[in-house]
C-alpha cells in the first residue's frame, strides 16, 4: 500500500534559516512555502531529484505558528529534528479504511488537506513504534 | 546532490515485533536482515514500491546490540521513533568532499559500509537542524 517515501517532516525553530541551510548545503530549491493554520505550521517543501524521471521526494521544513501547536510542543520537548515521515499512496481514503479494519490507531479518520494540494492523513505513533506517520495522496497534476 | 529519500531509520526495542507490525500493517516485506557490529545494530530493510519501475525506498528498522551504542542511547533518551534519514547520492566520496569544503560537520570523514552493500556516511545533526543525516551510495546491482 505504501508506494515510496514522499517526504520527511523536520521541525525547525526558524523556517528561513532552515531553508537557507538545506538549500545551500544540498543544492535544493523550495518549490512551495505555505501556511497551514489547521496544522499550526508554516512550511516549505524542498524538492529532491528535480528533473529526474522518477517521482520527486521532499524535505518538508515545519515552523510552528505558536507554542501551543503540535510542532510547537514537539520543539519544546525535543528540540529541532525529525518530526514525521510521509509515504505516498494511491488512494488515502481506501488506505484509511483498510487500516481501520486492522485496528491501527489513526489520528485522522478521514483525509484532510496537506501540502501542495495533497490529500493526507496522519496515523498515531503509538501503533507504529513511535513514528508519527502520514499518508500522502498527491494532487493530480 | 541528493537524488531522493533512500530510507528512514527507526529505532525499535525489538526488531522481530517491529518487522511484524510494519509488514502486516503496510504489506511490506523485509528484503534484508543484517547485523552491523560497527554501528551496534541489528537491522531490517523493508522495501517500499517493490515491483515498480522507480528506485525502491526503504523503512529501516534498527535494534541496538547493547545499551551503550548510539541507537541504545537514543532509545534510552527518547524511546522508539525516527532516528535518521538516508538520502540517495551518486558518489558519496565526492559529496563528502564538497560538504567538507562547505564546512558542514561530518560524523564520517570517509565512506563506510552500510546496509545491502551500500557505501554510506553520516553527517552530524548539529549542522542540519537536529537531523542525523546519512548519504547512501547504493551497491552496483
Amino acid at each position: 500500500m505504501l508506494n515510496r517515501i514522499d517526504h520527511v517532516g523536520i521541525a525547525v525553530a526558524n523556517l528561513e534559516l532552515a531553508i537557507e541551510r538545506y538549500c545551500d548545503t544540498f543544492g535544493l530549491a523550495a518549490v512551495a512555502v505555505e501556511t497551514n493554520t489547521e496544522q499550526g505550521v508554516r512550511e516549505a517543501m524542498l524538492e529532491l531529484g528535480a528533473g529526474s524521471m522518477a517521482p520527486a521526494s521532499y524535505v518538508q521544513l515545519l515552523e510552528p505558528l505558536a507554542d501551543d501547536t503540535p510542532v510547537g510542543r514537539f520543539l519544546a520537548r525535543r528540540g529541532e529534528g525529525l518530526h514525521h515521515v510521509g509515504y505516498a499512496v494511491q488512494d488515502v481514503s481506501l488506505e484509511l479504511e483498510s487500516l481501520m479494519q486492522q485496528g491501527i490507531e489513526l489520528i485522522d479518520q478521514r483525509p484532510r488537506h496537506g501540502s501542495m494540494g495533497a490529500s493526507i492523513a496522519f496515523l498515531h505513533p503509538r501503533g507504529l513504534h513511535g513514528v508519527l506517520t502520514e499518508l500522502v495522496q498527491a494532487a493530480r497534476s
